[in-house]
């Protein structure tokens, strides 16, 4: 039996495909991380490279979100950066990623290698493997950074507050910028089969800096990207999550990406997204991660406006709007988990002709 | 004859009015600044805030891109941290802001001055009378930050990524929050009709960070502050422009603010933006500023493709989506200029009641 046979009834699958449910489920991006003392614990002994790269550490830390909250998926510990490093480019963390080589050119497009995800980056269907086998009950999430966000890294050589290298390297050389978006393509699809054959039943597309695009820009030089990973991903039979982040003036093109679910962040309310998206897609999100550092009782309220305002979404998979902080109490995320759990909806919504297939 | 009397036919009013132009009128946000070498040199005789509080200096920067570009509106030479220090906060720049002390307890709040314009900030009053004795035929825009934006700033004690200790404050704290957002917001009012007094024909308040809030804080711990403000504004008949960054979820409730033109960033296309807002109020943007990085030809193109997007405003001013980037060569800004100058649309729109008054 595979990995995506085993779990299609779980709450996580059937919202995904806008299926009935008996409520709400719940996972939160970055769940495993710095916020929990058994995460820091591991980390203390290996860099944050380590970690990613070896298998055991990588899906013990993969576990225990999961073993303390008991969530409805677990997203496979790794980076999105990994790709772009097995391409040859140094990546390191301090925190925030820097890379040390910089793409500014159509020689260094050219000089990007294309990368074999089970030999260059095996740890990670490694770390899928040994994750599934441990706790197989449990759906597992595979991802990938999209082609705009990797190649905004790669031309920052980081992060960066305006991303002037990257809109100015798209509008003075866009013939190059297509060659490196779609390299980035092909490595991001062959990364994303890879995690699905080792035993990921979903997949999450992080397009985080893509908020940063106007529509025309985002239309131009992200989306058809998008698009084509999402294509490719159609022999896989997984549900695909898509998490364009602050790109809301395109929601009604996103519905159409062939995404199954839209990870919406918490600027953009569900009962907006619900109708800018005419019901097509089930939506994840989308309480601000800041929620959390507030009372318990707030957190509740809170849980319950995110609940009442995706209502008449198809399906909802409850998350935060971005990845949890790492000064958030383990406490707060345990009341925000309880709250899901307790007060999340059931959704009788007829199948659909997808859901049924 | 007053300022605003002297101007009330120029383009500029008339479009924040929603009456007919011949043409789309054209200013740029930080359109004094780094990007021009004439600023440069007289920045490198004096800090940035020795800047803003000598009055024939700021009058002097704030005349230098008009000289150049011949735009169609100033906006005067400061910055909105400005009042903060006179309430009490230590203030520098390097080159971002840093508030020496920071506000995070009742006590702290209670401690904030209020301060008196006219002598705690008389170099704002002195460097628009400088300016419209020097440029009388040019409308002078006058600022202020927005509370919110304002309690971000001194409860970070600067800029920050995600906001998080200002947010913790707010659900934390949300009595004491909202003494401070009352306090901020009765120094913003006075600051904001001594500039029209000493001569500001338009006012615009900034909102930077409102976008990082979810709708339903924003409506709680944002929106009221600006909408008392502009409610004081009232009895000085200036047109006011309030320009929410990124908040998108609540364009409704900001074109009923009063306000009458709302500046619009980069990742709202203007026709979304038009429809939204039903036609109730002019619009100002919305360029990525990093489009003035690209080559000339596409300057004009996405300029051309920003006015296609208005064209259905009851008004339009055109202005980048954010500030210029100190990287913009003064030739792209130029080209730009000209372009909205050459493309620019005449709007001959019925008046509305609003607009004869």
């Amino acid at each position: 039996m595979t990995s995506r046979d085993l779990h299609r009834d779980s709450l996580f699958i059937r919202s995904c495909y806008r299926e009935p449910v008996e409520r709400t489920p719940v996972w939160v991006m970055r769940q495993a991380g710095r916020y929990l003392p058994e995460y820091r614990e591991v980390r203390a002994k290996s860099s944050f490279l380590e970690l990613c790269k070896t298998p055991e550490l990588a899906a013990e830390v993969t576990m225990q979100p999961i073993r303390r909250f008991g969530l409805d998926a677990a997203i496979i510990f790794s980076d999105i950066l990994v790709p772009v490093e097995a391409m040859g480019i140094p990546l390191d963390f301090n925190p925030g990623p820097i890379l040390s080589k910089k793409v500014s050119t159509a020689e260094d497009v050219a000089q990007l290698k294309l990368p074999d995800p089970l030999t260059d980056m095996s740890y990670v269907p490694g770390a899928i493997r040994a994750f599934t086998s441990a706790m197989p009950e449990v759906p597992l999430i595979g991802f990938a950074g999209a082609p705009f966000t990797l190649a905004a890294y790669v031309i920052e050589g980081g992060g960066s507050k305006n991303f002037a290298e990257t809109k100015k390297f798209l509008f003075q050389q866009p013939k190059v910028a297509r060659e490196l978006l779609a390299k980035l393509t092909d490595t991001v699809s062959a990364h994303l089969w890879a995690q699905v054959d080792a035993g990921c039943c979903a997949v999450q597309i992080f397009d985080s800096w893509a908020g940063q695009l106007s529509r025309d820009d985002y239309m131009d030089f992200a989306l058809p990207y998008t698009i084509e990973i999402i294509e490719r991903l159609k022999v896989k039979n997984v549900p695909v999550i898509l998490f364009a982040k602050g790109v809301h003036a395109c929601l009604p093109e996103l519905a159409r990406t062939g995404a199954h679910v839209l990870g919406i962040d918490w600027t953009l309310p569900l009962d907006v997204a619900v109708a800018r998206t005419e019901g097509k897609v089930a939506l994840q999100g989308n309480l601000d991660p800041c929620e959390l550092l507030g009372p318990v009782e707030r957190i509740e309220r809170q849980v319950q406006r995110v609940l009442t305002e995706a209502k008449d979404a198809p399906g909802h998979i409850f998350n935060l709007g971005h990845g949890i902080l790492p000064m958030t109490s383990p406490d707060h995320m345990g009341a925000f988990v309880e709250a899901v759990k307790r007060l999340g909806i059931r959704r009788g919504a007829p199948a659909t002709e997808e859901a049924v297939r």
